[in-house]
């Protein structure tokens, strides 16, 4: 990869990019999940669900919790949607599977039902690269662990 | 760089990690900001405005708009925390200098304004990198324009 | 299409179906919209934005606005998320292309900004069957008028 | 300190500034947390989870919960940064640290989840000077009972 990194103000200002090794020193690397990535996960998670003739929502985010790809199975119930993106979006910023939540509440720890914006059910799970997080795939539409099933199928699907 | 990658489902469950050059393939590289960089951003950002005597909070958010660092100088006006961070986050969601927003409303296009969650005024830049973008700085508290030319001078410290 | 249909009320109450040919007679048919439908229309939509090498999201919503399809490609700026699927659900919400709902705001109606939930910005169609409505596809990435551009390649893959 | 104060309503109105040693008699004083307190706070905050290669964002708010500093370690969950703000947000809101609130829970009253705007989760230390509240730290990232020796070590760099 170029060790010449341009660092800039971009588009309606006039470009003022600056050139820079120095600016690379400072920065680290990650991976990056594409689309393509997205839609393989989401075709063998869709596969998984087929097999079992399960109606689910398919959420896959990147690494910031924002939806790269989403996908509702005809007749699937229009609140899976919500619940899927807030599973994938909860491993994202949790770093976790949802069920790590989940179990944190079912084993008595009510105060975590305070935190806002977690969706804390079984169904999502992180995609971690070389230990690094960079996105997630959430499901709901059946049981919770049904849903993580599809989810586990979708996330094996990233090494084949 | 390692060419062998490891996806995996964390913490809780078992680890189930799989190693897989395979992964990699599917996978996009980019750089990130890291807080030792946004701190020396935010140091030059403090530099330019403590030169001119002007209170203002500064933000530093990552890619995904998610705050990496936020200091607000002593009796700066409270409403500038959010349009500091809003700003960056406009940059983020819209990858270019909240300027060109304000510019777009400017030039009669009202409409702009029905969108949700965008901080329409000048002092936000986004991190450009390599023509990707890694992250955004947000400036409020003085003019428009002087809290660009403070995040200007911050964006500039990246290849210092 | 099969006379005999079905009503129940399930999940939690004992299943009371009510087999009904009667309750046939007092309920009207609607098209809707399939998740198979909405991945033809985005590929359709995908390969037009691919073909000028554009960056989008494309988002396609079922007649309540709710989500059925989105995908984002690679390095699409993230504020287009929420773009494309507000676009989509105002298109449905107001039966129409949301260009005009920015018409009504460039010609002087900036009042219409004041109503909730509205995205007035051109690259919604609503997806009408037999003059009802069954969805609508959002985009959002590039201008207006390209994103409407993509839209409609969309939607005229639905009659092919 | 200075015996003269200034009281004035500024900007849209005309500068209306009282001189004011009898406005001042009928003020109370009260100490501040600086931005250059906070910066103390933080480093050593820092510094205790360095020691122990946590990962944590650090937040700093003032005495009306409105944020004074935040950093986040590299690589740190995202759903920390609300968190933590939440966590020093909820210590200023109710004056005590956070470990009191989920303590209240803990203990069978679970309708305190009913509250808004509280994030019940160890980790939030109040910062007293005289008995006054000046502000807060909430720190978030690791288990809540580390996240709370790192407040505190922030906390007593306040005196050191």
């Amino acid at each position: 990869m170029s060790r010449v990194l341009k660092v800039g103000i971009s588009l309606s200002l006039a470009a003022t990019f600056l050139a820079g090794t120095q600016a690379g020193a400072q920065l680290a690397d990650k991976k990056v999940l594409t689309l393509a990535a997205a839609k393989k996960m989401a075709a063998a998670a869709e596969a998984e669900a087929a097999k079992n003739n399960w109606r689910v929502v398919i959420a896959i985010v990147d690494d910031g919790g924002h939806l790269l790809y989403l996908q509702r199975t005809d007749e699937t119930q229009i609140g899976s949607i919500d619940i899927a993106v807030g599973k994938a979006q909860t491993s994202v910023a949790l770093k976790r599977p949802t069920k790590a939540v989940e179990d944190i509440i079912a084993n008595g720890r009510n105060a975590f039902l305070g935190v806002k914006g977690v969706t804390p059910l079984q169904g999502g799970l992180p995609v971690m690269v070389d230990n690094k997080l960079v996105g997630a795939i959430g499901v709901s539409g059946v049981t919770s662990q049904q849903d993580e099933q599809i989810a586990k199928a979708g996330l094996e699907a990233l090494v084949r």
